[in-house]
């Protein structure tokens, strides 16, 4: 629903900070929706008129008649009728100079038979009304710090005001993601369910929270998209000012993947995490994971960075172990401490803890603070992540500010103990606006959060590798040329997605493409994009030698991903293409012509 | 540490149940170690000694001197003293009759220098005295429902008694996980951490809390494994009486694995997991996934089952996609509703919602525990996870009970709001023995665990299948013949685990190899063990025609398999035999003969 030129902070202004609010199908009987909706946004400091067309006490019929009464035209309705009523009342809340609607109920298109007629009828009324539409199919959305609640579900009005905003395909899963923020001790700026999404989708609260001065990270949950370029540049931008995190749902698509036996097609579930990666996005696996990403990156963030270098502090070695596990295998760097800091945590710590990073304290001492003043004095360390059970001697919160951390150097913290010590002192460190939450994994997933969005802002500001007109003429001019046998051997593809348009896939050649998805990304490709690639394909580790270098040059890879791509994209004509074998060898990679499959 | 032909639970009566307890090192100085532990035991209800050789208000010298006093021998001595000072106290502790002691200090070999001979001097004195050793290097253990409290950390004292038993290769992460379920309202039988485990090991408390009639499941946190098949053998038990959920950490020996380049080789992190599985096991990720694993299966468990079928139940459709996406990726199989469960269901809901399984109520009504209903008594269902945010209308622990589920199938609930509202639906769930958890992916984490649990007693009751002496012959005798080609080629192996002994092990064949890891199995199998090998091997769809039928018949493979097994078995001198390729065939698996490397 964008419109060029004006700012979506003021496009989306009548929905997210209306000056007045018409509800309709307001009513004064408990427990119906229309009660719960108005009960729910008394709160709203501005009008709320409520309307319903067979009268009653405080009650407007129509949305023209209060806007006359009030002397001012509405800025937003929120209905609360049936399918079938949207439509005319659409025009009636035009008549009152409504800017913006909320569509509460479900009954359109997805309810086939009638609720076609009403969904046509609805789009027609937007779109002659010009009135912009969230939902339908929506429970909702809020904005806390306003105290606009323009939702059913009870509970809403107790999500506190806080900088993390929330965008999610679903109302169930706003709702839910935000709960989840406040059981964390954690307020949000706006959360937003899109619903059927016929009007505002994701990207546009997207650009609106990257916009929203309130708003220091984005929370982006998404089942099916609309328009995955939209997406994608919502997504780029916001990540210029400030961290998306992001989580795709509709892994199972991955079945129907492995039967089309290939490794140059694939779901738009493996493609839209790998295209919002590539994009800039944290990539969550689940809602959980999700909302400690957030946590850990409501307050902070790494400056730009290739290969943010990690430590971890912990104050139990079980606990460490599975921090450092979690993280190893998310291919996130520990840092090699300098010899100075391992000297001076040597000297603070009894002889046998101390295994350098993860730095082991054995049970946490009163000096757990200069412990952690000396890790994060080293300069190859980026960003900390601390886990201690609640002792006596230690008070988590304390001991960052004590060891000059704060501002310093972004730190995670963990902590794990009765309920009323562990609320205590996540609120402590809270107040210091320093992130903490439950168990050693969701430390590790604070941590990786932090470490892949340092990257993912270094990555973004590469410059795009441009197609080479000499590579193009080898790879689909020339004849075939006997290519080298190598050890490992790869395939590269570039294929257009019902979604996201143009991409270029990458996998090992042989059986292991039929087990691992390949990396798919959009076909303007930086070196970083495909340095990306060498290090998150399946099977990366035989990309490296034994110290950790790439076997492959990230420049001659990227020059490849970008013309064949730029072939795919200059050609409509072309269903997909495919380069295989291409062989790793020490004089690069070497490649025959490529397989071009044309449409039907 | 077992002795033939005594219970555990009289082995470790005098650890798990002491009739009178010693704390050495004790002290009146607040704060100090051996203080913290006698505030910690004197909820326990039966004498508590305390000893320093220093004396003091009512402290005694030695254990010797507290049981001449007493007039019986101490069954329990806690020791809070260094490293140095273990060896003669468990001499003074012998003469008290002590039976069991916890060693809470570190220093001994893991802290190497000194610490060599104290480790020496501590096993020689356990040794001639015969007393059983928790530790060293461990926080200790709880028995909440007796008041014991062998602990310093704070907050012990609270963590409820109930039916959940914890084994944890550490200590901290026995104390956490104990917290982490105190958080969910759940209480523990018992909560053990091994430390050093130079006497009692995780599968000795494994087999009493399998004989523990207070435990209803065990969780089960391994590092290290010293002795395999002692380990297998306490699953196996255990499994057969209640269900087992472990997490194995070390999962970045991922990358030693990669590095060796070859499927018939396996780090014991992969190693752990697969055959912890075999044995009846349900694998838990993390420390979260652990516990509400746990919780789904504390009051309930399935019939041992084949092929258990699911059923979801969603009040927001985004959440049941949550849901629905994680539970296809576990391989749980979604019920086939029948035709007269769909119209009851059709008949309680409007008509957009309802997708057959997971049941979508949209906006759950009134009636949700009628939709429970339906779906419950549909015969194909042996489990049921059931998610909603709080809402007015329902409440969930209360349609349980009105859709007649209690006793009769097992569900899992889950819900979000905020915190105030789940806390309380929470607690009802409790009093009536349903498992709740917050948020959409722990109900699938519970409801697989449920199917996982069901499938492993009946796997585990499956009869082993002999080695074939014919196979044999044309395996390792024969010479080799031409093999058909075929569209999917496996590799089969048999190795000799430095932890588990003789394995057997399957893949793709093919760079397949390369990235994904084999399945891993004792080599004593059954057809059921060869049934899960095809269904878990990386690009399992590959093995399966389109109706999903098993292109591998799970007999042949387990014959094979078994041959190979028992060919390493019975030859010390081999290290490891590859058997490829094996083609999968319309006429069953075709290869020629297997390849043998003998030990240097």
């Amino acid at each position: 629903m964008t419109t060029a030129n004006i700012s979506m902070t003021q496009q989306l202004q009548p929905l997210m900070k209306p000056s007045s609010v018409a509800i309709i199908g307001a009513s004064t009987s408990p427990g119906k929706l229309g009660s719960v909706m108005a009960q729910a946004m008394s709160s709203y400091d501005a009008p709320v008129f409520l309307i319903n067309p067979r009268g009653g006490e405080g009650m407007y019929t129509s949305v023209e008649e209060a806007s006359t009464a009030a002397g001012h035209p509405i800025d937003l309705a929120i209905l609360c009728i049936p399918a079938g009523a949207t439509a005319a009342s659409l025009a009636d809340c035009a008549k009152g100079g409504v800017k913006a609607a909320l569509l509460c109920a479900g009954g359109f298109a997805e309810a086939q038979g009638e609720g076609y007629q009403y969904e046509e009828e609805m789009q027609q009324a937007a779109k002659e009304t010009g009135i912009i539409i969230l939902g339908p199919n929506t429970s909702g959305y809020f904005v806390p710090g306003i105290g606009l609640h323009a939702s059913f579900v009870p509970g809403v009005a107790e999500i506190p005001s806080g900088n993390i905003g929330v965008v999610s395909a679903s109302g169930g899963v706003n709702h839910a993601t935000c709960f989840r923020l406040q059981r964390s001790g954690v307020g949000i700026s706006a959360g937003v369910g899109i619903g059927g999404g016929v009007g505002v989708t994701s990207a546009d609260i997207v650009d609106y929270l990257a916009e929203d001065d309130n708003t220091n990270v984005i929370i982006l949950h998404l089942e099916t998209i609309p328009d995955g370029p939209r997406l994608v540049s919502a997504v780029r931008r916001a990540v210029e000012k400030k961290p998306v995190v992001a989580m795709v749902i509709g892994k199972h698509d991955i079945k129907e993947f492995a039967e089309r036996h290939t490794g140059s097609l694939a779901t738009s579930w493996h493609a839209t995490r790998s295209v919002l990666e590539q994009a800039g996005a944290v990539i969550a696996e689940d809602e959980q994971e999700m909302v400690e990403m957030a946590i850990a990156l409501e307050h902070q963030r790494l400056a730009p960075q290739r290969d943010p270098g990690i430590a971890l502090l912990t104050g139990q070695a079980g606990t460490g172990l599975i921090m450092h596990d979690h993280l190893l295998n998310a291919a996130t760097r520990f840092t090699q401490l300098r010899q100075e800091t391992i000297d001076q945590v040597e000297s603070l710590l009894p002889p046998m803890t101390f295994q350098h990073n993860p730095v082991d304290t054995g049970r946490p001492a009163i000096n757990f603070w200069e412990v952690m003043k000396a890790v994060i004095n080293d300069p190859g360390v980026s960003a900390l992540g601390v886990y201690s059970i609640v002792e006596s001697l230690v008070h988590l919160p304390t001991a960052v500010e004590e060891s000059g951390a704060l501002g310093k150097l972004p730190v995670v913290l963990g902590t794990d103990s009765i309920t009323s010590s562990t609320d205590k002192v996540i609120a402590d460190a809270r107040a210091k606006r320093i992130p903490m939450v439950l168990g050693p994994t969701a430390v590790a997933r604070g941590v990786k959060a932090l470490a892949r969005d340092g990257h993912a802002q270094w990555a973004s500001a590469q410059p795009q590798v441009a197609a080479s007109s000499t590579l193009a003429s080898s790879l689909f001019d020339a004849s075939p040329q006997p290519i080298p046998a190598s050890d490992v051997q790869l395939v590269l593809g570039a294929h257009r997605d019902p979604v996201f348009g143009p991409v270029v896939t990458c996998n090992l050649a042989g059986t292991a493409e039929l087990v691992s998805q390949p990396v798919i990304h959009l076909h303007e490709v930086s070196e970083a994009d495909a340095d990306r690639v060498i290090r998150t394909i399946s099977g990366s580790q035989l990309l490296h030698d034994a110290e950790g270098h790439s076997k492959v040059n990230p420049a001659e890879l990227a020059e490849i991903l970008a013309t064949l791509g730029q072939k795919i994209a200059d050609n409509e004509d072309i269903d997909h293409i495919t380069l295989k074998p291409v062989s790793v060898t020490a004089q690069g990679l070497k490649f025959g012509t490529a397989e071009i499959i044309y449409r039907n």
